[in-house]
């Protein structure tokens, strides 16, 4: 007992800062599982995530990190799916391994749809928060060429998404997953440019998705924090 | 009994073509596991898999795609790690999940540097055989510039490597896993161009690795099909 109440005593510890699209997705998953945690602010405007005692723990120079105990795990998917396969009896059914359709249909169309965000939503999709927010941020001006460009092909892979949730609720299936949680924070960024209206207020079914998974609690808590600003307080 | 010899008698179908870095991937996953499966050309010159009957079990048109019984799963990455999850017991022990470092430690880092592979050493290297094969396969020539940008992004990533292959044989630890099987296809391509010398070459631990893991029987059966043909037969 002793044992188990001194491992209890040592919280998750996600290192991040709030406005990261990247860290949004780590705490939606954290509140998901409603699973306690230290948040340890990263100050990327010092540079502190480009330095020594920072890339020991992310060789990348990237947010987010999270350590549990002793393991220390970069890359907000790999923590996303750590944190899911961990706590699998907890919380929102993330992998959906309690699924009564059976477990191993719905678990493959989890990875699917993971996969499907990673490989095509996430690279049409973050350039264009990057030349909205990120870009003026730092006092340049966004690249309408880039823009347009990527909202084309973010609009092809929504055309796939479209047809998919014709067929079932959530991208796995008749419910949320890890799948529509890695979706989140870039699109909640996204819905608040000009790019907004037409390719996603243009498909209905998405716009439904959207305002599905975005009025979670589990998000709301996060989105509270994600305002890009100049410097970090 | 003979449920069970009937659900035996439909193996694996894998729809792909041999040339293929993402078929590739699955074939040596295949492999690893000592799997038996039907191999399903899918001939890419007739655009096949730009036509409604493919895009029925892959909406984005792309290669490779698994069926297993009723199941269908595109994604290679999603592919390997159904795979690796449903035979975890049969042959390689892609996911650690045996290994006797602790599988919590060792399964947690294979997530890690898969997500690596995906999102830092892909988007890195796979421009750069795209230009060196598919542009002078179809006709046109490689674009310099982009060879030159991707090559130095991907030295970058590979400098992360050689630090991590200091401490561990492999990406995810003392042991093969996923992680690095993910990364054999498209860097055997690279192998064949001018980029090699440099970019692996002047890493020696990356070197040394590539060495191992290329040499794994199960890759050495892949390979063989591996070849940029302007015409499949």
């Amino acid at each position: 007992m002793a044992a188990q109440e001194a491992e209890a005593a040592v919280p998750l510890k996600l290192h991040g800062a709030a406005m990261s699209a990247c860290t949004a997705r780590v705490l939606t998953c954290l509140h998901e599982k409603g699973l306690d945690f230290e948040f340890v602010p990263v100050d990327l405007f010092s540079g502190e995530h480009k330095l020594p005692p920072f890339l020991s723990i992310s060789p990348f120079g990237l947010i987010p990190v999270l350590q549990d105990g002793d393991l220390t795990l970069f890359e907000s998917r790999a923590i996303t799916a750590y944190i899911a396969e961990k706590y699998k009896d907890t919380g929102s059914d993330l992998l959906l391994t309690r699924h009564e359709a059976g477990p191993a249909a719905a678990a493959a169309a989890v990875k699917v749809w993971t996969e499907v965000e990673s490989q095509h939503f996430n690279p049409a999709i973050a350039p264009i928060v990057y030349q909205y927010f990120v870009a003026s941020m730092q006092g340049g001006s966004p690249d309408q060429a880039a823009i347009d460009g990527h909202a084309e092909k973010l609009g092809k892979v929504l055309d796939v998404y479209e047809a998919r949730l014709e067929k079932s609720k959530y991208l796995a299936g008749d419910s949320y997953s890890l799948a529509d949680l890695h979706h989140v924070p870039y699109t909640y960024y996204l819905m608040k440019t000009p790019v907004a209206a037409s390719v996603v207020g243009g498909r209905p079914r998405v716009k439904a998705w959207w305002e599905d998974i975005s009025g979670r609690p589990a998000f709301l808590k996060v989105a509270q924090g994600m305002e890009f600003v100049a410097k970090e307080k």
